[in-house]
């Protein structure tokens, strides 16, 4: 499984925000959901092998399944309303449980380092960074988990937790990406990886 | 310069479209705008060295010059108000001279093979294909200009035009990518080709 954790910073955590101003009042929220397009939709599909978390002001965190969502378009309307409707449910996740949402959507109320240690357990943790290992030269793990944030850089904070769960470190090309397009690079570097004559 | 065409099927040639439907009564007006978004944006800036060119139902081009752009956020609904900000100038596009509409934006009243046409002048036309090289072994032109298009297939006649204009034939991966991923992943081989440690 390929998992994306994707750190919003100034992201809603109630939803009582417009879908018609994602990129100002909503924190960005944009970005995220141009995250989630990246990561589970393929041209006349899903990707039914991808977890995709978006965590909320380190309060909240969504967890899109790619096998299990049903009807999510790409355009970041129709996802942020995927992220909206989450929201609506957040009395509902408690601890550990999650609130179920609509199919493959789950809410959970976890920040950054609950979330990164859930997915963790899973795979093995790959961060993107500027000293890393040029992807070209770079042998993908079995279960990568990708973390990136929004259009801020990691906190101190965050930055130590990524530090310390990475086991790997890549470099996707010597321009700086929007966390979305980081995150096809990464798609196609698994993509390809094996491949002589894909 | 690195030049992408993209061809909206659907897409609208009047400016009386909503903001909020991009989606659906748009004509999938999304798309497009997340390829304008591939294109031109870094995480902390513009690539001034990119031309977009997007084809409305084969009558309009609205023509992105990277260099150029002010003020343009990477969000869909902000990049679809500049297309529709071109459409309202529609009445000053005449034969090969645009209407300017803000800065780094034009709108031509120029359909694909026009367009194609102006585009393949300045440069080599490389073929999104699934039978062309895998970009791993491909060395990339120093003009490329890619040619996509939306949700729907190449019709016939635009096939044939670009089979007759295409030099190259590249393959991205074995997965079929939408256009603005496929957008990423070109520019990703672009910005890496010939670095061995970026």
């Amino acid at each position: 499984m390929r998992q994306f954790l994707v750190i919003g910073h100034d992201a809603p955590t109630t939803p009582d925000f417009a879908l018609d101003d994602l990129a100002g009042a909503a924190g960005r929220l944009d970005l995220l959901c141009r995250c989630v397009n990246s990561a589970v939709f393929l041209s006349h599909g899903i990707r039914e092998d991808v977890r995709v978390h978006l965590v909320l002001a380190d309060e909240f965190t969504v967890r899109f399944e790619g096998g299990e969502l049903r009807h999510l378009h790409p355009d970041e309307r129709n996802i942020a309303a995927r992220v909206r409707g989450a929201l609506e449910e957040r009395d509902g996740a408690i601890g550990h449980m999650p609130a179920d949402v609509s199919p493959g959507v789950e809410l959970y109320r976890m920040g950054v380092a609950e979330t990164l240690e859930t997915a963790a357990s899973e795979g093995t943790v790959v961060q993107l960074h500027e000293d890393g290992d040029p992807l070209v030269d770079a042998e993908p793990p079995a279960d990568p988990i990708f973390v990136l944030s929004d259009h801020h850089d990691f906190s101190n904070a965050e930055a130590d937790l990524l530090a310390e769960a990475a086991e790997r470190r890549v470099r996707v090309g010597p321009e700086l990406l929007h966390a979305d397009h980081a995150i096809t690079v990464a798609h196609n570097w698994l993509d390809t990886d094996g491949y002589t004559s894909y």
